[in-house]
């Protein structure tokens, strides 16, 4: 819960613009990494300080300046005055519980993602904030934590092959997201797993840990959709083509995203109904085991209590009584509680109780 | 579960238009169909190689070209140059867990379906997507398996009866996807059968079995939804007539299978209203036998236990309890224990519990 | 269930437009009746061959003609070409599980509706397919059996009384729509004593036979919604005034029967929760009584299991039990009975058991 | 029930625009008002027939026409001549069943409202069809009963304070609305209490009759919001400023009984979801019950069934029972029980049941 | 409850804009403060009396009122005159009822919000309204009680730094807006926190009082909604832009504040979905508590009444009975009841109830 909403309530009151970083400090001294590409050439650098990014806010190529790690409030602040970002944007960047959205500041766009990530251990999900300024020749991206989720982009810049090197900064800023999206994928594959673990299990034998696993499962879900939702209207925003700084030839990618997008949330959507009927068919196989418990109590207390009632009758002391002075009343006795034993286990039959 | 959502994840991070086969391999070797007619002449053929539909791109009919089997993925490719098709679509054509959806790309439309298919053995629902490339003059259909699923209009074709020959490659876009929805109809009436009996056979005996199979069934509707619910949108927007590649007369053609599509929608929403329903009353009924097992056993305890208790009492060895040495002590207990009994079944009568 | 989808799917692949009655027989010969009428003549006339109805045609007034019984598909073949109707129309007449909808194809509109009748033996809704096709100066109308349904209408145009005679075929059909509609209240007020009959019996005594009830109430109220819902659409369009066949002064008219299919729907919502909100009566009354089931069962054990072990005790054969001796030790015991007895209905009477 | 839809069917197949009651005869006579004033003079009259209505319809000022009891249809079908209404407003005034709506007929509008009365001794909500027909410059009002809802309105005209006198027939209309919707703060409030009061007990001692009440409420909302949703619409059109009759300076004030009905809604919807959270609240204690019922059940026979067991055991006659001859053997068998005894209470201490 | 809706029907049939105060007094004396600032000078004043105010007018900067406790009617009215503002805002300033709204009067804007705070003592959430007037140069807020929620927004305004002295009023306004919506984050951590303890009560050992918890949270949130879902549509619709009277520089803030309220709606839905699958959870975990309470009792009875029995049938007092005199009769019952009870063992074992 507490990832949710913490430290919020900390800022209310302050000037907007106000640059405070909420969330843990995931990375230890933040990394920054510049790449500058063209088609032609292509150049790639860890720098020390935020100073020696500035270098390159007028190459003539796509400038890529990534930073991990979001603590060091200040350089934010150079950053933002360098490059003319508003403050209400470099607030955002800092405010790590944001919900994906994109704003559109006219000479740049801001993009908030959110980055899965499977804990194997405790098997829980993880979210991290992933934002993107996408300026005309240029994207920032910030994360939270030193990843290297975007290696893959990197190498294929590295490479050259590929569209990448030949299309623009909103090609990257489409690679950027689309490699989000699809490690979304692998959050789904891995939820599919213990869903489908959990299906046979409820058929096997559920027990009340079963209950445990749908129940987080379910709260899991509630905090996906949460992330994934609204990250359809972010990129269907982007694919429309009201924006000038997204580019004819990018939009049929970021359409691509966008059907992603919307197959995540479909299979979310699909994920959430099943649990809702897994839940069902625990409660109802734990009423049927109610059932029969109750079934094997009334049978027995059936059968023996006439049984002991009987034994009882004869068990009493009255100076006169008959039966106990015959000669076969102790054998008859035995027959009576036979035949008692026998019809009721017939009724029981009848009642398919057995 | 599999089928949802496996193997999206091995594509994380490759460049778009990466062609990559997701899903079973279902067909031995891709087998190409290629079908050329007008409203004069006509041509089929089975090819060998993919070279040899690229002679018929100029041809004035129409051409129809069905590809059954999609993991030779250098056939795609020749495809793709010859035909300029956009990486995206070739991608996709692969990506075999995609929802349905239509893409304009200014000189051809893609279209992606699911063709649903009913097993018999596990009675369960299988979905195969089949993928339409629409162009000027040309049709180009992929399915994943070999099927004869398009042979009723290769016959209407052969034939040359009917609309089929007269009209453009939009008819024979139409008339596939047709073949495909009314498919639907059949798979809603195999689950309309298994719902009408378990209809019967929650009334007359329900067994924690008819639970498994609602719940498989409440299952199979969630998916078949997923399939069927897009659908739509795509036809939908086939009709609607902002597409210069459907010609207006298709249009009236289209609007009627997008009135079974909207009818089939509307089953699925009716069964699973249904199967919502029918959960209710087996769980109502599973409560109403406990109530009926607790029944049981209270009516035998209640009579039983005052009786045992009398009996006890003069099972009780004390010297001095003058009942016992009565001469009418014992039938004057049982005169006792009957009237006791008696009133027992009276107030159980009043309580309706008997 | 059969009636929903049954022979849909001996359809597949046939060509559109092929004319395949589905539905059962129900008339024996097709029955076709003309009306023609004008503010100043009628004419009306039963007659026994399809190609008796052209001479209508072209007359200057108003032509009914209305079919009942679909089965004898060369009818249709005749007035279709005749008229100039489209396949799809003709196909769709005969398709009796459609959807209610409205289709405007230029020159006349088809609508489709869903007459509904409440069988009283069987306590079942059924629904039947009743097609309008309105022309400039002509009204079809196609029913599956042979009913007097329309015969109010019949009166009116015979007695020339109101409005009917004065205006055109577009208020003829609003005729016919409004009477369809109107027999919707009747089935509504069969609901609605059906409900006010069970909310009574829920109260006084619910049996399983309630739940069974309340269940067939829920199954005709999904039918019915199907039915009724896609209705406001139809009128919505009829009424708003963008079809040319519809003159000005007949859509006031159909305002009134949009506003009569709303309160149907309102009505089918509102039974639809107070049937949802009966069942969870009827649940909370099963557990209710299994409540007091289990107070029983547990007064009666807790007051006769300790009276029972202690007679027991004294049942016990021991050689020293100082007990059994003494001259007032019987009396004693069931003094402490007694008291223990008081003890726990007390304890009963202060938990509300009692 | 009855209330919702009795006598909707006998019109079926009635020309249009006939003119029957639907409904209770509430009013002995009808009871006909008429006002006319403008700023500077003001009249009041009761008038005996409606003829004497007539002399008003051209007066300068404001005309208000008040009629309390609709069952003598021969004074709608003069006014309705005298002041040119259309047949299907003088039958909807008739037909008291009507949802809330507004229709525009140019020269006039047609208002339908529902008056909402708490009626103390059952406890339940009535509604009561009030019609209005705002024209240029006049009002007619239609109430099915003799009530003085209006009474306040009339003393604001007399006293020729406020706006009221200064404005227009619209605002009028306005004041009569108000007061309506007004009357449906006081139901909430009524309902508000019931829930509180309702809430309450529930937490301290539920009952079934708590459950009826719950129940009744829950019906109640389901027929209060069928009365208020439309009116959303309705006064939603009023206010939007696209009819003529509506004058600017009044759109102000329609837009604050918008927001009041709003208001209503919502209400209505915060108390229907705080019903449902109080069934589950009730199902709940019902099940806590059970338990708790069960666990007392399960306390004593645990105690007590391993005691009778012992005591039976020594209540055996085999000849050769070594104990039975100890000298010690009676109390031993008293420590053995109390061991049991206290043995069993720790453990159920360990599982928290006592 | 009564907070929701009480009093508003005292003013029923009141002549619109009648000022009469709905709600609880919460000030003592109205508390009313000025502050009359611009870039280059500052002034802040407590005034006693309302026509001090009216001074402030015409200034040229910004003009702040503020204006603690409602209950003196006649202050409302005085500023209403002078001001020019319409009858209805006051009545609504008066209204303390209202949901948050915004209204265009043209030269002012009329926007009602509702703060909330979290009460410790009795964990709950209560909630005030707050009215604020925006003028072209003036903000006019009115709270219900006395509060210094509002200090930051003065401090900053007193201290000069940041934005808020070169901008307009709207900027103020914003401030003030930005504020109360900083604070539902408190209110958020709150809950979320609840929920978390919740969460892990639940896992451990739930009881009836976390039923209650978790219903009166559920009963919190139904509040909160209702107080923070319209929020959206009028900040929505400051921010939207079609308001003169906010400024294009104002509005990138309010597009900020916008953000903030979606993600305080988001966790609200989160929190409702969490806390319905708690009741499932709680639901499901009373069920299983049945479960095990009546395998404990079945074992019991069903191990000790086999027993029970066999010791009843060797007390009865028959004279023949062979086994009595057998040397060896009463170990064998012994060890024929060790065999019994082992073999129940067993068969608990076996069904898993051990």
């Amino acid at each position: 819960m507490s990832k949710l909403i913490k430290g919020r309530s900390k800022k209310a009151g302050f000037s907007p613009g106000t640059l405070i970083h909420i969330g843990e400090k995931k990375a230890e001294t933040p990394k920054i990494t510049v790449m500058d590409y063209d088609e032609a050439h292509f150049q790639e650098k860890e720098v020390k300080t935020v100073e020696e990014c500035f270098a390159f806010k007028d190459t003539p190529g796509v400038t890529w300046i990534n930073i991990d790690g979001l603590h060091q409030i200040e350089i934010l602040e150079k950053l933002g005055e360098c490059y003319g970002f508003h403050p209400l944007v470099l607030e955002d960047i800092l405010n790590t519980d944001q919900r994906p959205k994109m704003e559109d500041y006219g000479d740049y766009l801001y993009i908030v993602l959110r980055m899965l990530s499977y804990k194997d251990k405790s098997s829980q999900i993880e979210t991290e904030q992933v934002s993107l300024i996408l300026g005309p020749n240029f994207v920032f991206s910030f994360q939270e934590g030193e990843r290297d989720v975007f290696d893959p982009v990197r190498e294929r810049i590295r490479s050259g092959k590929g569209r990448i090197r030949k299309m623009g900064a909103d090609y990257l800023a489409y690679a950027l997201i689309d490699l989000i999206v699809d490690h979304y994928f692998m959050i789904m594959e891995k939820l599919g797993e213990t869903i489908e673990f959990l299906e046979e299990e409820l058929v096997t034998q559920p027990t009340s840990e079963t209950l445990q696993t749908i129940h987080q499962l379910k709260r899991e879900l509630i905090f996906l959709r949460k992330a994934v939702w609204p990250l359809r209207e972010v990129i269907g925003g982007l694919q429309r083509g009201e924006l000038t700084l997204i580019k004819e030839a990018s939009r049929i990618y970021l359409r691509d995203v966008y059907d992603h997008t919307i197959q995540v949330i479909d299979t979310i959507e699909t994920f959430r109904d099943m649990i809702s009927g897994m839940l069902d068919i625990y409660l109802s196989s734990v009423s049927n085991r109610l059932n029969s418990v109750m079934k094997v109590l009334t049978i027995i207390a059936t059968i023996f209590m006439p049984l002991t009632f009987i034994a009882g009758i004869y068990g009493m002391n009255f100076k006169f009584m008959p039966e106990l002075e015959w000669r076969w009343g102790y054998p008859m006795v035995w027959v009576l509680m036979i035949v008692i034993s026998l019809f009721m286990l017939l009724y029981f039959k009848k009642k398919r109780w057995l």
